[in-house]
Formats: C-alpha cells, sequence, structure tokens
C-alpha cells in the first residue's frame, strides 16, 4: 500500500499551472549561478542530455516536462495517471518517464508557457532535468589520469568552455579543471554545448591555482600553456606521460601564473591574414596535438 | 563649386528619423537572403569589421552610422558639417568617416531606434558598411591556389561557416567553396564570424559540383574528404601539391557525390565518450592537419 502511494506521488496527474509553485520557482531559480551555487544542483535541457543525465553516474534530482513535452497536448496520453483499472494503456509511455519511475525520480508536468519562462532555449523541447552538482576531488582526479588535462584560465564565453569540455572528451582527456574566474560549468548554455561529455569527464573549478601547480608538478605533469610568443605547437615534442595543457581566454589570454609555470610555451602558428583563431577552434587544434603526440600517432 | 557641392553631399548633416525613408529600407532589406543577391551587396557591422571592409579589394557603396555610433549624441560632434567658417574643429573627425571622406563613399546618419532595426546584432556597435559582393572566378581561384582550398558541402550554420573561413585564412588557405545548399556567405552572422576573412580570401558557392570536380581533377588537387568511415587523418599521408578538404554538416556529413569524389576519406579519431565534434572545431583540426603536412613540420 505505502509503496503503491510512493508511486502514484511520482506520476504526475497535474499539470503545473502557476509560477508561484515552489518547484517552478526552484526550477527557474537555477537559470542563477548564485541560486545553482547555493543548491548545488543544475538544469539540462532536451530529451537527449535528459537522457545522457539519467544514465550517468549523476543523482537526478528531478524531471520536468511542459505538456507538449509530455504528449499531453497531442492527444496522445503517454501518461498513464492509473497502473489499475486499464487493460490497455492509451499508448506506450514517454520512455524518459519510465526510466524515472524506475529510479523512482519525481516528475512535474508544467503547462507550455510556464515551461518555457523555466527554459534557457528559445525552442524548448518539452523535458528538463534537474541534476545534482557531483563533487570531485583534485587530488584523486590529478593522481588518476592516465593522459591529459586541460586547464581552462579565465575562459567567460560558456559556449566556449562547453565545445572545450566536449573535445577534452573526445580526445579522451581525463578532465577540465576551470582556474581564475572562468564562466560556470553548469550555465545551462555551457551545459548544452558540452553535448553530454559534462557528465562523463570532471569538470570543475580549483579556486587555489597554487596549490593546483603544486599538485601537478608533485605529480610529475608536463605543463603546456598557449601563448602568442610560445613556439609552434607542431613542433613541440610532446609525449609526456601526463601532461596539463593551459587554455586562456580569447581576450587576455593565459595569466601570468600559469605562464610562469609553464614547462612549454606554445601556439598554433597562422600563415594568412586572420590575427587568430576562434577560441573553441584553436583549443581543439591544442587538444589534438596532445593526443597525437600521446598516441605516437607517426610512429 | 562643383566639388565642394559633391563633397557636402558626401558629408551627412542630417539625421535620418523615418524607415520609410528608401535608404534605410534598402540597408534593412539586405538582412534577406533574397535581397542581398538581387542586389549583390551586403552588410558588415562594427569598427574593425567596417575598417576592414574599407582596407580590402572590395566595393564599399555606403557607410551608416546611428547617432551615439557618430558621436552626434555623445555632444562631441566629431562630424563637420562645414569644412570653412570654423578655424578649429569641435574635435577630431570619426576616422572611419574620414577615410570614407577620402575614398568619397557616401556615409548617412540615423537614429539609433532606426539603426537597431537595421543591425543584425543584439548590441550595436553603431556603424554599417554596404560592401559590393566581390565576384570570383572559379577557374582562377582553382588555377592559382598553391596550397589548399576548402569544399563546404551543405554546411547550414552561419556561425559554423564563418568560423571555417577564419580557421582557413589563418592556415593559409587559399579559399572556400560552398556547394550543395549551404548557408549564404554574406548572412550577416557568417560574416561577423569570419572577423574579416571574408574580404581576405575568396568565399563563394559554386552550383555545379560535376564542374568543380572536373576541375579540381583536371588541376590535379587531392581529394581529401571527412567521413565516418574513413581513415584515421593523423595517419593520412598528405603533402600533396595541392588539397582541396571536403567539410560536410554536423547533421548530414558530406554527399554520397564527394564521397564518390574523394582520393582520401579521414576522420578525426574519438577516444572518449562523445560522439561527435562541434562542426567548427572538427573543420580546424583537419584544415591545420593538412597545414601541418603540406609544411612538412615534423621534418
Amino acid at each position: 500500500m505505502q509503496d503503491s502511494l510512493n508511486k502514484k506521488q511520482d506520476i504526475p496527474s497535474q499539470v503545473i499551472s502557476s509560477l508561484s509553485n515552489n518547484t517552478m520557482k526552484h526550477v527557474k531559480g537555477l537559470l542563477l549561478r548564485k541560486y545553482r551555487e547555493e543548491n548545488h544542483q543544475f538544469i539540462v535541457e532536451g530529451r537527449k542530455m535528459v537522457s545522457e543525465a539519467l544514465s550517468s553516474g549523476h543523482t537526478v534530482d528531478m524531471l520536468v516536462f511542459s505538456e507538449t513535452g509530455a504528449g499531453r497536448k497531442a492527444g496522445e496520453d503517454g501518461l498513464r495517471t492509473d497502473d489499475a483499472g486499464t487493460e490497455e494503456p492509451a499508448s506506450i509511455p514517454d520512455p524518459l518517464l519510465s526510466v524515472a519511475m524506475i529510479k523512482e525520480i519525481p516528475c512535474r508536468i508544467t503547462t507550455d508557457c510556464i515551461f518555457k519562462t523555466i527554459s534557457d532555449t528559445q525552442t524548448p523541447q518539452g523535458v528538463l532535468a534537474v541534476v545534482k552538482e557531483k563533487e570531485y576531488n583534485l587530488e584523486k582526479v590529478i593522481g588518476q589520469t592516465t593522459g591529459f588535462l586541460v586547464l581552462l584560465d579565465g575562459v567567460r564565453d560558456p559556449g566556449n568552455l562547453g565545445t572545450i569540455v566536449r573535445t577534452v572528451d573526445a580526445a579522451g582527456g581525463d578532465g577540465v579543471i576551470l582556474i581564475h574566474d572562468c564562466v560556470d560549468p553548469y550555465n545551462p548554455k555551457a551545459v548544452r554545448s558540452t553535448m553530454g561529455s559534462v557528465f562523463r569527464i570532471p569538470v570543475f573549478p580549483c579556486r587555489d591555482t597554487a596549490e593546483l601547480i603544486d599538485k601537478l608538478v608533485r605529480f610529475g605533469y608536463h605543463i603546456v600553456t598557449s601563448h602568442l610568443n610560445g613556439s609552434n605547437i607542431f613542433k613541440w615534442q610532446g609525449g609526456h606521460a601526463r601532461t596539463a595543457l593551459v587554455i586562456g581566454s580569447e581576450s587576455h589570454g593565459v595569466s601570468q601564473q600559469m605562464i610562469d609555470s609553464a614547462d612549454s610555451l606554445v601556439k598554433i602558428p597562422m600563415a594568412g591574414g586572420a590575427e587568430s583563431l576562434n577560441a573553441s577552434v584553436a583549443a581543439g587544434i591544442l587538444i589534438y596535438e596532445i593526443f597525437r603526440k600521446g598516441r605516437k600517432m607517426d610512429e
């Protein structure tokens, strides 16, 4: 009986139609960095990202559907409010809802209009997940790395941060550490740009850069830093057991602290008329050059 | 006298305050692809881009300033309406305006409000240029290339297109040819993302792909195409005298026609959990790998 009650609680039978509803206020609040940091939660949107969140090692605290997202408006009642009493359900339940029910994750349905206000996208897909921030241990991440880490030094654009995280994941990197006032990795646009990689590799800020450098040195990392006066990355020897690649912001580059700590300063050669590359593109070229040399592709 | 009259015509003394003004209607129209194609003109915005346009080989047909952009609102009357009659000008004229006057390019000033409606950006910098499309000769571009060309096959995102043009320029590539219904290279966002590279290298569509392939073969190009089943780009030999790199759209990849015409099919290895890379990042890695092998960096 208790079981059945709990289950009933998890199946959304009512559509939330007021923004003064506490749950909606909470979800909307998570669009703001300060509120995210206070609550150690963030939002991911869209079926693919929500699905990745559900199958990741992260804790999903809640799913929110819009009426259209839940199939309510289209007349396909994919959500059964009562398991008994119907021999054949009207249609197949939403697969995300099924997973949520198995995992006992609370689900809510809201009007399309309210969903738009709690969504960060122009054309919401009608489903989002509230996910608990994962805590990472700096020493553990540094100690367990078998390939390379990327340090982002003051990267301010959420799209760049997310895209770089995605590239690090693609190249088999072990994590991304944020130093010197980077944009919040749980910013909705940053999360979206990772395309799910935020669930696969550690991404976290480190407030004590001196301690970080100390640990990198202690664990035998080669610190390679991108710099306008660096040497050609393609002529850089590379191939170290452990590498930490430092990437600065497009506008200010890398901090003096990370320049001073570098074992190598490198740059991407510019052969044509362009003064610089897009920050995500530059990071991608550097990351894959570390990948290429680490895997000794030319041998 | 005639000279003085002409000069007077080029110096904006009146602020256009109506959107029904024909010039403003024309400039606003250029936000639309169809109207751009009919008029063979496009818009670039911001001081840096306008400055690049003025010093490029492109013909600039007009400059438009907002009142704030022209320094009118801030009380700095940088625009002299009368060269005579004042022994010392109130302040130094806007450098862009000075260049425009020397080159006899018509200039207009409009209210900040109207400027916002003809601008494609959220926070306009208050200056834009109407630029004539440059005509490129396919055979000439292909025949004169000493390094590599990039063919974009159905790339639909203007930001990706612009960023790839910027990367090709940075890596010393000779041009970007658009096939199979790419986004318009003169889309305002695409132009913005090139960061001026659209003025430095040829970027143009080619409607007859078969003819293009024929010419590439005739001029001895090695056609290398990105493909999910291609071989590892880092193990690809490269180093050909002339290379044409074909890049597809993020969603559909490369067309069958370009797969069939390829001398090499290549891909970027994915070592981690990410399924794919951002399209601009992937293009950047491929472009710089062609650069690296073309310049024989490892020797």
